[in-house]
């Protein structure tokens, strides 16, 4: 492909992901280490109202201006369903293009055909976003631990039932009623049984076998499937006394001494004392044994619009380094300047060691309230260390300014009061998970 | 470059990692997708005992045999160090030759000249080994995550802190008792304040920023680094009362706002229901947040031979893609065949519905032995629905074989005894983290 082509992007279907990817590309058109045009849509009505703005002409009902368009080079199939999905992937493979899916049913199904096709006309399927959108674990498995065998995959593979599980045990709530919730939320794919059953689960882990051992399972005939509506919230608490978390766990394990592998997907009890364990609500995670780096775990969102859309967008990523067989490297930011200690904020924990008199804690106090930093906790202890005429005092701050931290430590060492220089440690509080 | 060419690989360095680079890739050759020779070794003694058998005229004690051997493609620096090791990298980038690094300090220090020769030269730099060895975060954020902007990465990046606070907490040891401990074990670098003073995490992070936003950021003078000298074993029982855990955490922050960063390494609290305050020992982890997929979290070992030599293949893998300009994908594997279900075993939760009257025990019991299960826990609880004829048999078995378990099943709905048929789950055990 010759250098500085525009390389031209046609979509399968504008559903919340594609509108997603189309979303984040248009905002940050340059991640993707080339020129791009998002050039043509492939939609049911060319009328419906979408959160993104199409420019009308680039709008069709007819799939074959973008499987059979020569201009284009890569086919993004976000519609879903297997039957007229997989046979327009097929179109695109045919006349040469790289195609982008996310759609784990298709390829679970009838993955053979299309990698087969793709190899046969020299061309490549992506598809990091069918599994677990927010992980980038085909990645993972293909490149980033090919030197690995894996005798051991496991993990929360459909973020639906985490959630609904989540929720049983946190609320103490049945099943129904926090099914009821999920489906008032979209949660819950159209098709329920897709989720609740675990196909969804069992479509992802038997593309995982594929890229760990290169074999196709079939859900059902070839692995068990068993979702979570049997689950009762007792089974739950009773789980718990035996430090146990009921979870959907996806695995595929592979005996080395048999040469035998063998994928399920069912709601088993899961160590407290387990990562997974800890996955809650919609996340999902992927726990990978390699017999050369052992174990590592990875955690992201399962799904949803921009989880998804950041999977089909590095795979957009992948299929032009693939046309154009290099290698992408990050751009230099010299537009970027480094933070000022006023700039930078943080909660802290401040050990004071103290002489152990009346009026320490007003003094120490009032030099706080000096630099406006507010007290959150606050206690007094005796020293293990046989300095009885000496305390600690252990206090943590709000947040405040790294700067004015150290001002107020700098002011603290001036203090008869204090004996020793403060011991700080910034408090690390972010967003849950 | 020519299909089908054997790519052949000099080593700069033979300790530790560069022999488990050897082992596994001449164990599994074909995992790097193309035909490879591991051709020249250069040592500071060629006499050495080592655990890999080198042919002796692979073996040099000039370094210029492997970076300006024409018929190299690929060079490993695995020497460490930051002056010697950086001018071979150079030369073998002048050279023309594509260079795979685990060195976190020189390419912190002098990482931009590297990669500047490099970009000139048509040639490419790769070191996923030098941040985090077993988690593969270069792929992850240059490539999975591409979509991204990152607003906050933070994480335990020295196996080696973090594995000494782990001890303390546990065993209730002070810093100094279990630091003597991992002495002992071999788990401190030469010059330990590279550890025990946050620089091998300064190192580090400093990587990772430069991924993420493109500017190198200088240890120190630019990035304040603390390390867990200081900390004693009360400040992590106090932190532990307030629902903290102490980590040696480095972050670096991008605030949007002001366009600028902040990267920082210091022992901090992490709350308890983070998942990075649940990593513990040897491992590393990174948590991720990026602007379209939210947060991510990958947890794996930090360091050791195997975990580094995983990453390190994964280069070499990368640098051959690079050489060869194309996209390797998994091969097949017939051979491997499905297990059957009296091949796979796993511990079971049983939940039992039966008639509450006198022998019911017995007669499940005696079920559960005939098929050689041993039960490892039961309970008898009256049921919450309303059923008192009836009562629920709650109980977990030791590992048996899924052909058992479904055999004592259809036996156990036969009995007169038992009034529904049991609901079973399995009990996912696997090694600890």
């Amino acid at each position: 492909m010759e250098a500085g082509k525009t390389i031209k992007i046609g979509f399968l279907g504008m559903g919340t992901v594609a509108q997603g990817v189309w979303e984040h590309l248009s905002k940050n058109p340059n991640v993707l280490g080339a020129k791009v045009e998002l050039s043509k849509v492939c939609v049911r009505d060319t009328k419906k109202k979408r959160d993104v703005s199409i420019p009308p002409e680039k709008l069709t009902t007819n799939p074959r201006d973008v499987t059979s368009d020569p201009s284009i080079d890569i086919v993004c199939e976000l519609m879903g369903g297997t039957t007229r999905a997989f046979d327009l992937s097929m179109e695109a493979l045919r006349a040469g293009k790289v195609v982008v899916s996310a759609n784990k049913a298709a390829i679970c199904e009838r993955g053979d055909l299309l990698f087969e096709e793709a190899k046969k006309m020299g061309s490549a399927l992506f598809f990091e976003a069918s599994v677990a959108g927010g992980v980038p674990v085909v990645k993972i498995l293909r490149e980033g631990l090919v030197a690995n065998r894996f005798p051991l995959i496991y993990g929360i593979l459909n973020g639906t039932c985490n959630y609904i599980l989540t929720r049983m045990e946190r609320e103490n709530a049945s099943y129904e009623s926090i099914l009821a919730d999920a489906r008032r939320l979209g949660y819950v794919e159209a098709d329920e049984s897709l989720d609740i059953d675990g196909w969804d689960s069992a479509h992802k882990i038997a593309v995982l076998a594929y890229l760990a051992h290169g074999v196709w399972i079939k859900p059902g005939e070839q692995m068990p499937v068993m979702g979570i509506r049997e689950v009762k919230l007792e089974d739950m608490l009773w789980a718990k006394d035996f430090d146990y978390r009921i979870k959907l766990v996806a695995s595929v394990r592979k005996n080395p001494r048999t040469n035998s592998i063998f994928a399920s997907v069912y709601p088993a009890l899961v160590p407290l004392d387990d990562v997974i364990a800890n996955v809650n609500g919609v996340y999902n995670a992927v726990s990978i044994d390699g017999d050369v780096v052992g174990r590592t775990v990875h955690i992201g969102r399962g799904a949803g619009r921009d989880a998804t859309a950041s999977a089909v967008i590095a795979d957009i990523a992948d299929a032009i380094k693939f046309l154009k067989g290099g290698v992408c490297v990050r751009r230099e930011n010299k537009k970027l300047k480094l933070a000022k200690a006023s700039e930078v904020t943080s909660a802290f924990y401040v050990r004071l060691g103290v002489k152990d008199r009346a009026g320490v804690l007003a003094k120490v106090a009032e030099c706080f309230a000096k630099h406006g930093i507010s007290i959150e906790r606050l206690k007094q202890l005796a020293r293990s260390d046989g300095l009885s005429s000496k305390a600690w005092l252990i206090l943590t701050t709000h947040e405040t300014s790294e700067q004015n931290m150290s001002d107020v430590c700098s002011d603290l060492k001036k203090l008869s009061v204090v004996a020793e220089r403060p011991f700080v440690l910034r408090i690390f509080k972010t967003p849950k998970i």
